[in-house]
């Protein structure tokens, strides 16, 4: 909402009920929605909240506006009622789409986070803001001159990025790959879902681990596919099992994430990895290798990736910079054969018509400097770290509570509640002491589960986030 | 495909054979595709063409590909017989999506400009990289320093660039919005293809004018949409003839070009306009507005958008930088209902998780300066003495073959064809003599109609183009 114009004849108070109620009839605030508070809305109008009061009451007045004691302003609901066919049925508009809302418990942690920004997280499996390369992106913005073209770029991305990535992928996971065979993407979740809505069809079968970041991928409920779960052991999921999914679901894909597993933090053993391939492979079913991780290895050698031991070319590698440096950079690829990425690639100019150019341009320059090691060095150390702090404080305020095993990778810990506890009544204990983490659920485990992350806090807010977490536990026992 | 090591022992055509051989088995190169020339090839891996020969000899030794006479070395068709059970059918999985591919037709012309680099190009709607803001883009990279958080954004977009928008559209196309009701999507691309996924659904009946930039738009069919035409005439659309297709389909929405429309660069009449949102209202649907042109009026003072004398919030306003800046920076607006612009924004989060923070922040910057203004003045004129000296051309070469009205604004003219003649052999005689156009037919107008763009070609391309043309069309009406 703009400020109101000080110059003006009109009181200010009505400058601001009328901009209101344009915003009301024009649907911006639907009916039965709430306005900002009035503490805010003065904030961020800089006026006096008497200003905003007496806007609300003109509103009130107007009989567009009502109080509900407690809760703050809320738009009429008989708004649309009064021009019922003067504005398009925005609500009806925005329920009709295909696409599936997001989970609403993952919508509760994420409102949280939004609401209390002093909270400390360990629900985001992001990295911390420090641990960007923020000085280096500075650096190459202010040195390098940009010259790269600003027309439309080739549909599969920006040509200097992938040949950069071919040697980087291969110098540093062993993958070969060409040019042609890379798709540049905004990050993971873009190749995720051009996978879905290219290479998949509503009603195909496909197996997911369990539990498993993907479960919270409303992504997949969009695209109408049936999922089926391969249950992640101590060394990962069991080759079998696919076999086995194969004969009763005839899946049709496989999305695993064999190093440091989201959320478990599991290691895919490497004996289970050629028994896999080789299912996978007499199959023929692809196996999309999500591997955000490998490259935050904490001891600085990168393990194996499926990829790279796969001699049948049934592997669709997604990787993205998100994890490993930053995601708002949105950059990601996809490793594919030259068929599946030129397929994506078109229909991807339907959708947004390719990526831009900056991101692609910073991000070459980037991973094809010393920056970017000097970077991945500082940032495994300082993974390292936090789990290091985080596991201290674990093992001081809560032995009895918790069992975990350390990561040597990825920035989350997965942790399993000894006794009973409802992990949901947990969630708000430790929500109302000011932290947050990821209850198993969201992930699809059973209850008794909840995943740390600790790249996401800083190293002083990991002890005290541990203690506030150990309090509500002793809250909820001492409750049952 | 990588460079040969020319330190290992191993022969370079061996190396390449070894490394084409790897592609193909990981299907690369499918089956009945064509390697690159060996004259390309040897250019790209910097070796002699004699060694590419040799490797390709290789290649054929093995059975795994074949000369076809004149066409060039093909891959064997019965490779995936080879190991029938050992990699993915990929391409079944290719052809098994939801994507509805883009006009062969279409296709035709990219291909042709994909492949001719000399050709001269009346057929992209782009504007040519002189006209870009290269200048400006290196400044602010280079003088501002990069302070923006790198992490995840805001799902609808940056804030600073949202209120800056605020400002800039009403300053320069007086539309009223607040950085509630902004989306910033990449491009107008991805603002059609998220109102076309998430606010109609399969089956859904749309009315787009006649002829129209949207019929060559694949994304239409891929959203499963229902098409209905809306004739344009000399002053643009009849608003009547959305009554009428309302009473007989139930068109829930409607996409309009009303400035400079593509490709006829016809204006909506100020009379109709009133008409048009009155109609529309009533009825309920939303009229979804893209802006594209409305910043390049020639004569400097931007004509009215639908969406600013909208009193009823029916209208969805789409704009970009594509075609006033620069299309490579992928940067693009929705102007829309609060609870649209949320629905959208979350849908988005599942298809690419939101836009480049870096683009983005460039854009605000670029916005927010005086350097904007100062590019706006310099495209305008460029655009405008582009097309005065297209129409000489066309009136000293083909006066009594094409008639057309000159634009005030946008990219491009549209031709009629006085004469009949198959504009099909027409566009394949030009390709001949180095010049392309698009046909009408591309955008659903019935044959006889041409958009030459004057955008896209250097100053000093026109005249020559245009003769070329003329030359095709001589030569066209001789064989007759």
């Amino acid at each position: 909402m703009r400020k109101p114009d000080r110059t003006s004849k009109k009181p200010l108070y009505q400058q601001i009920s009328d901009e209101m109620e344009r915003s009301i009839i024009h649907g911006e605030y639907p009916p039965g929605s709430f306005l900002p508070s009035e503490r805010k809305l003065a904030e961020r109008l800089e006026v006096n909240r008497s200003t905003v009061v007496q806007a609300y009451e003109e509103l009130r007045a107007r009989g567009i506006v009502e109080s509900i004691s407690g809760s703050g302003t809320m738009v009429s609901n008989h708004i649309w009622g009064i021009r019922p066919n003067l504005t398009p049925n925005w609500r009806q508009y925005v329920e009709g789409g295909t696409f599936a809302p997001n989970l609403p418990y993952l919508r509760r942690v994420r409102e949280v986070l939004r609401e209390r920004e002093s909270i400390i997280d360990f629900a985001s499996g992001e990295l911390s803001a420090d641990l960007f390369p923020n000085e280096a992106i500075k650096q190459i913005m202010r040195d390098i001159p940009f010259e790269a073209y600003l027309g439309y770029d080739d549909p599969s991305g920006y040509l200097p990025l992938r040949e950069t990535l071919v040697g980087f992928l291969e110098e540093r996971l062993r993958i070969r790959a060409t040019e042609a065979s890379i798709l540049i993407t905004s990050g993971s979740q873009q190749s995720l879902y051009l996978i879905m809505q290219c290479l998949l069809a509503p009603g195909d079968a496909v197996a997911i681990e369990d539990p498993s970041y993907y479960y919270s991928l409303s992504m997949f409920q969009s695209a109408g596919l049936r999922i089926f779960r391969l249950p992640v052991k101590e060394n990962g999921i069991d080759p079998e099992d696919i076999m086995t999914l194969y004969r009763q679901h005839r899946i049709r894909m496989i999305f695993l994430n064999p190093n440091y597993q989201n959320p478990t933090g599991t290691f895919l053993h490497a004996s289970k990895r050629e028994a896999l391939l080789k299912i996978a492979a007499e199959l023929g079913i692809p196996i999309v290798e999500d591997d955000p991780f490998s490259l935050t290895s904490f001891d600085h050698s990168p393990p194996d990736t499926l990829k790279s031991i796969d001699t049948h070319g049934s592997v669709l590698y997604v990787g993205s910079l998100s994890k490993i440096a930053a995601s708002g950079l949105r950059i990601g690829w996809l490793v594919a054969p030259q068929a599946v990425v030129q397929r994506l690639a078109d229909a991807r100019q339907q959708m947004d018509f390719g990526l831009s150019i900056v991101p692609q341009w910073l991000a070459n320059k980037f991973l094809g400097s010393e920056l970017f090691d000097q970077h991945s060095h500082f940032l495994r150390d300082s993974l390292s770290l936090k789990q290091h702090l985080m596991i201290r404080s674990l093992q001081q305020e809560l032995p009895d509570q918790l069992s975990f095993t350390p990561v040597r990778g990825g920035l989350n810990i997965w942790c399993k509640i000894k006794d009973k506890l409802d992990d949901q009544k947990l969630l708000e204990e430790a929500i109302k002491r000011g932290v947050v983490f990821m209850p198993g659920t969201v992930f699809g485990s059973e209850p008794g589960h909840l995943r740390l992350s600790f790249a996401r806090p800083s190293t002083d807010e990991i002890a005290p986030g541990i203690s506030k977490l150990a309090q509500a536990f002793h809250a909820l026992t001492q409750k049952c």
